[in-house]
């Protein structure tokens, strides 16, 4: 190894530690030709050192008491792939303290606290990278800093939760129950035991509170972002989803109207034809509407332990440049608009809504005439029987408010011709 | 305006220059607040003054005389965007001699000379950046350079011409014939009067070349890429190619074994799973796959006025950024790598082969012990019934080799039952 090297001390030593070990160790002799520096691992931070590990070449390195990293002044660089708030953001924001650069995979983290770190980054003259915390190997930060920087991003789409997307394409491609599906993601380990934070959506929340702050360079907090998961999608959704030309996809959404922005997570109905509707399995997309650029996408694996360690190892050559070139600290520009959040009267959208109603005369005239005094008009409509004297009311709306989508919804549940409200999904289109 | 502002010297004032001045217009704000600088068109190099432009206000900036932007010291970037080799080469080497920074969307000349001005500009320590060159506004290059620096590219595949793909969609979606939709095309705009470099695969493959010098970091030159255009895909292959599962796209190939390559564009069967297959009409996308990331895709369109000016205005906010940090000049790593080229024999692929053959017995017995004498063997065969007492085989092999798929063809021509090859095309698959 050369002389001239950088030290780095990892945190963490799972999986995705464990890949960014051995992308530095395979790839040392191209990673010192490009940043024109040696990349030397000195410390890495575990919870238990005599656990036994994949790469014992590094046992010597171990340690579990965190001053050995922080408090060592040859460490430059921090790699924080520990996950989770606690500890984690101390340790982060001590880091930056000492004036180390610090490269994390962390989205809890960067959602909830980003900005308290990036502003404790600027202070110090720190680089502080996480392209690693949305969608994993795609190099999705980079294109919204760097490749779009002269652009201004109107729109951003993203399927930017692995697990919820196994499990709907499962059940698309098979007709399968949700609760089947589940079961067997978890087998594979693609969802976790308590799966709660990726299947009601919260995971997928953290990425798009990232990609808004970064995309419109508002301070977005994971609060202002509407959450619904995909645990009460069924089978009969995804059947009458694909007879009108939809797949169902746990989208998230970041779109901007003028200045005011609207960013959620929830079900959505998205036409076959987008280029969204056929990434299947773990595979993440990340679609990006510009006004010059218009449409682009970027697809890539959002997980996985070398794909993840990829984007981390990725941001350290940046570390690593900057620190040659003198440069460190100035890499990540802070959201410097003001947030405007629209209220629920200016998110428009399409509609897809299945109730069940007493099948008498005059019902579906009744339900179209609620829907038009409530300013909502109709692109599809289909009544079939359903059972028990009830029939079932499939509709598609044009462009409408969520707020009088809500109202609706509130003064259905009222009427007693209506015996259930099966499922209401947002449906992407029309909106450009 | 800020009183501090840096001077750019534009050239050529068509499509994409009147989109980059239109940007620059309209984000002036933005791009300050991004870069600390205020961005100034200084001079606009023209070949008619006189002539009317979608933007007078800047006709006080015209000029025909490229030493008004060259001899200027206070312009400290060339923002060039009159394409083709000549006087581009020279004015691009000229503007580096002098120290200014140059912006290019010019892909002839980064496939042909840009070694050549990759070198003049780290001696002059000067920025050369074109991202514009290769698929418009897809920050593909950024990602090959930044994103994946901790990777190691194994293969990319291009949908990287916009005409030809446009014209092979319509082939598809509407079973029309090649020479229509070119007209078509042509009267939309989309494909030139001269058409040659387009369907004959040259436009794709000096941006093969430019992708495989980056990605694989080895000094790749246009005569290393083996092309074949469009020009005789009839209508015929692409229902063959349906019924059997595949889209046929002008794909180009970049692909590493060991430290050996090969590149090329070729009209190729990709198989309708694979996310290249629903790439449509005038987008662009370029796949990449990296030993540790594995699969991504980037997907936006190729060209267009705002699309590509956007690209030019994001490397140019890139040269801004840099003079602020006095980094100027360290941005693309130079091949570094030894350009190891595969032979014929390296090359392997699944082949696509339509043939017709006199009628009589044993005539498919012959064809497939030829093809089993040269080590081809086979995944899928159809015979059926052609016309006048023909029949037509098509055969979709397992991996070969082209110098045997090659010996195959040229031993085929010389055969009595053989009447016609009608085609022979790659088939994406099979070796990963």
């Amino acid at each position: 190894m050369e002389k001239q090297s950088i030290k780095l001390g990892l945190m963490g030593f799972g999986t995705v530690g464990t890949g960014v070990v051995r992308i530095i160790q395979a790839h040392q002799d191209d990673l010192q030709k490009q940043t024109g520096l040696g990349i030397e691992i000195a410390k890495i931070l575990v919870q238990d050192a005599e656990k036994s590990r994949h790469i014992s070449s590094m046992n010597s390195l171990l340690t579990t008491d965190p001053a050995e990293l922080l408090d060592n002044p040859d460490i430059e660089v921090i790699v924080e792939v520990i996950g989770g708030i606690h500890p984690a953001k101390e340790y982060i924001l001590a880091a930056l303290e000492r004036g180390k650069h610090v490269v994390t995979a962390n989205k809890d983290l960067m959602a909830l606290h980003g900005a308290e770190i990036l502003n404790k980054a600027q202070e110090k003259g720190c680089d502080v990278f996480y392209e690693a915390s949305v969608a994993g190997g795609i190099p999705i930060l980079r294109a919204l800093v760097e490749g779009f920087s002269s652009d201004r991003i109107t729109k951003m789409m993203g399927i930017v939760n692995g697990t919820t997307n196994y499990i709907l394409s499962k059940m698309s491609q098979e007709g399968a129950d949700y609760s089947d599906v589940l079961k067997e993601a978890q087998a594979l380990g693609y969802a976790e035991a308590n799966p709660t934070s990726d299947v009601e959506g919260f995971d997928a929340a953290r990425k798009m509170a990232i990609l808004a702050t970064l995309g419109f360079r508002v301070p977005m907090k994971l609060e202002d972002v509407d959450v619904k998961g995909i645990s009460s999608v069924s089978k009969e959704d995804i059947a009458y989803g694909k007879q009108l030309g939809y797949e169902i996809k746990l989208l998230g959404l970041a779109r901007r109207d003028g200045e005011a922005i609207e960013v959620s997570v929830q079900p959505t109905m998205v036409p076959k034809s987008h280029p969204l509707a056929s990434v299947n399995g773990v595979f993440n997309a990340v679609y990006v509407h510009g006004e010059a650029v218009g449409e682009t996408m970027f697809y890539g694996p959002g997980a996985g332990e070398l794909p993840t360690a990829t984007a981390v190892v990725s941001d350290l050559v940046t570390v690593v440049k900057n620190r040659k070139l003198g440069v460190n600290g100035r890499g990540m520009v802070a959201p410097y608009k003001e947030k405007i959040l629209k209220d629920d009267s200016e998110k428009l959208s399409k509609y897809f809504l299945r109730i069940v109603v007493t099948d008498k005369r005059g019902v579906l005239a009744q339900i179209t005439q609620l829907l038009a005094d409530k300013n909502i008009s109709l692109e599809q409509v289909i009544q079939q029987p359903y059972n028990n004297g009830e029939a079932e009311i499939i509709m598609v709306t044009h462009l409408s408010a969520k707020s009088d989508m809500d109202g609706v919804i509130a003064y259905m549940e009222q009427m007693d011709i209506v015996s259930k409200i099966e499922s209401c999904y947002r449906v992407e289109g029309g909106d450009k």
